[in-house]
């Protein structure tokens, strides 16, 4: 069944949001970094803006390259949104540091091997803003189009590792049990394919789960899920789940269980349901008093919900760039930050530690060989032990332990799945851990 | 006409938003403010929340008694809105010292002149939040019901007040001219009603207009501008104007200009709009860039907009409470703080000093005798030349020079016309003042 044309446009938007293995550039000639910059094109500027130049939610023009350039830097102008509050205090300063040398850097790119350099990696992969941290303090931070250090901006599929961290903390309190059922948590998902998996198999994503992410394919049950997550006004004629958990409890099995990495967004909304009927908390409000409100946040961020006011735990979450820094930074500093012990270090540790690396290979993702996935983290197993948060057109929070490196990128590449810019991206990312960790 | 149903929802916000002379509680017998308490009912909360739990911006729901007690500090998780930063540096410190004996101060209400307690005023005014400031420190704060100090509520048309300080600052710079007509400004508007008003007329609503706040009459006008201001998509039959712009335009004249007061809501809509056109900024990133970024507020505001990202000027705005005293306090102090002046001491005094009584008069408001209207702002020329800011439910920032007192105060009455809490907000408000008054 083909969706319903009022919602295409979140059906597009969660699609694309789950989608990370798929989609390649291909014969699609899209405009460069600077031809599709989006400060230039003038989007939403105006009173009233050119008619050319609006963007709206509901006919899904948001989600339309170069449109979405704008758009992932406004999706609270978009949707309904739910806050994750910085709390009130002053935040924790980050040092600038900068570092002349980084532009100039230069490496070869991993699919055709072909030379470039930092500053020129970062219109290839559509950067809206990026901060590097070294040991701390702030050596590069750059934005671009209509994001600035006060804006925020959606992370997409990073929405994940930080719920993934949320679930790890409570496992580490003893208040979720990771070989425990799901549906031992959650009732209501005893008859989906959630029902007896274990938490543990949610956590790192190896669910046997009937659920395609192929949003070419118009009956993929990516189309039901953005459906039921939509916050606009169902039409009349629906007749399919309303809310993230009313289709969780849709979901069909597929495979087996705990057999191989298969990344499926409706995990990490499980994740969330579990969370909050344990917690009492849904995951923007334990977000903000678990980790938000004690980093020294300078800003509040944002999830969107559905019309139920269920926080997208799968692809939901929007912050500020510099925030996102801090982020990394606390995992980096065995999840400690400003004197405080912020996550247990067992859950750093774990994350640190890897996945199943054979589960992960079933997957085939062709530039992570080696890598595996753990608590919502992907995590490289390379010579520095780097792991990383990634989500949909080029959304990065990366570790590097051994280089004492963080670096935050938010970028609005016109291509969904990593794949499209990895070969960049994880490039740039090792040139510049090797020229930090020449520092003296 | 009657509004299509889909549109009833914001229809109704818009309305009661602009309503302020009319309605009393009348016949009808309210819960009170405990039995109201939206924590209580637990409004939202649960994974999922129970049916009759759940408020919903589509069906108008969020805007029903007691919801609305929840939904006036929630605004952002039922629609779009635009952000106000706040920038990223730290807040200015807000000193604590408290006052004991304000709960007790005990005064007689103007309407039945029974006498009630300070702390009883603010469960019969349906408080969410209250701050008071005496000489600059935080003498009084106290939070009910889910709102907090992290959270942020509607202003309601407090927004008018702050639009209006904006428009008296670009008067004081010399780029808006007061007696100017508007459509010397906006050339769209020169066929409306507004077109031959001067934007004197319009910062002190004395403008001749058709336009009727009467939401139990649904031929009124204000119908219209919500269905035209209303960020959800419009019902394929709607061949009404879809933004506040295209309403604006459509404004028919009646009566003359400069002859009366009459509080009509889209006086402040087309400020906002006169801003926009003159500055290039819509009145969202003008507060950021004038006032929000530059008086150490604690938290970002934010605006709901309509389909175009339109902020809506006449009553739009949401923020912490404590910032909203930030705001009153600077007032205070001629427009400095933090060592800057924030906004030019002509704006204040212009505002301090009133607007035209006798056209003020001519509006019948019954407690407001001897009051004044200037830059959208109330003037009482009481004997401590207070003046405020009002908005709708009880929302109120009131500024008492003599006292040296700020009272910034939210609240979710159930009655939207501040008539049906004036008898017991003045009281109590003057009360305070004398007391403080008294102080060493």
């Amino acid at each position: 069944m083909k969706p319903a044309p009022r919602l295409t446009a979140l059906s597009l938007f969660a699609g694309v949001l789950t989608s990370l293995t798929c989609a390649s550039a291909g014969a699609i000639d899209y405009p460069d970094a600077v031809a599709s910059d989006p400060a230039t094109l003038g989007w939403m500027v105006g009173s009233p803006p050119p008619p050319a130049r609006i963007i709206r939610f509901a006919d899904g023009s948001y989600y339309q390259f170069p449109a979405l350039r704008w758009s992932f830097s406004n999706f609270r102008q978009l949707m309904p949104t739910l806050n994750v509050s910085r709390g009130l205090a002053a935040p924790s300063v980050l040092v600038q540091a900068p570092d002349r040398a980084i532009d100039a850097l230069s490496f070869n790119t991993l699919d055709s091997h072909q030379p470039l350099t930092w500053a020129q990696s970062l219109s290839a992969t559509y950067t809206d803003g990026i901060v590097v941290l070294h040991r701390g303090k702030v050596v590069y931070e750059r934005y671009f189009g209509v994001l600035t250090p006060q804006g925020q901006h959606a992370a997409m599929s990073v929405t994940k590792s930080l719920v993934g961290i949320l679930g790890a903390t409570l496992v580490a309190e003893g208040k979720l049990d990771p070989a425990k059922r799901v549906d031992d948590y959650v009732p209501e998902l005893a008859n989906s394919a959630f029902g007896n998996a274990t938490l543990r198999q949610v956590l790192d994503m190896t669910t046997g789960l009937k659920y395609s992410e192929d949003y070419a394919n118009p009956d993929a049950q990516i189309w039901a899920h953005a459906n039921a997550g939509n916050p606009l006004p169902k039409p009349k004629d629906y007749r399919g789940p309303r809310s993230y958990y009313e289709f969780l409890q849709s979901v069909q099995a597929q495979g087996r269980h705990g057999d191989a990495f298969a990344y499926k967004t409706i995990n990490t909304d499980v994740l969330g349901w579990v969370i909050a009927r344990v917690t009492g908390q849904n995951v923007a409000q334990l977000l903000s008093q678990r980790i938000w409100s004690r980093l020294g946040m300078e800003q509040d961020a944002y999830f969107s919900v559905d019309s139920i006011g269920t926080p997208f735990a799968g692809g939901g979450f929007n912050a500020g760039l510099r925030d996102m820094a801090r982020v990394g930074e606390m995992l980096r500093n065995d999840g400690q930050a400003n004197g405080e012990q912020i996550v247990p270090k067992a859950v750093v540790d774990e994350i640190r530690g890897g996945g199943d690396k054979a589960a992960f290979a079933k997957a085939g993702y062709g530039l992570l060989q080696g890598w595996s996935y753990r608590n919502m983290w992907w995590v490289s197993h390379n010579p520095n032990r780097a792991f990383m948060a990634r989500g949909v057109h080029g959304q990065s929070l990366y570790i590097d332990p051994q280089a004492q490196m963080v670096i935050a990128r938010f970028a609005s590449h016109p291509v969904a799945g990593n794949a499209a810019n990895d070969p960049v991206t994880l490039a740039a990312f090792a040139a510049l851990a090797q020229h930090l960790l020449q520092q003296p």
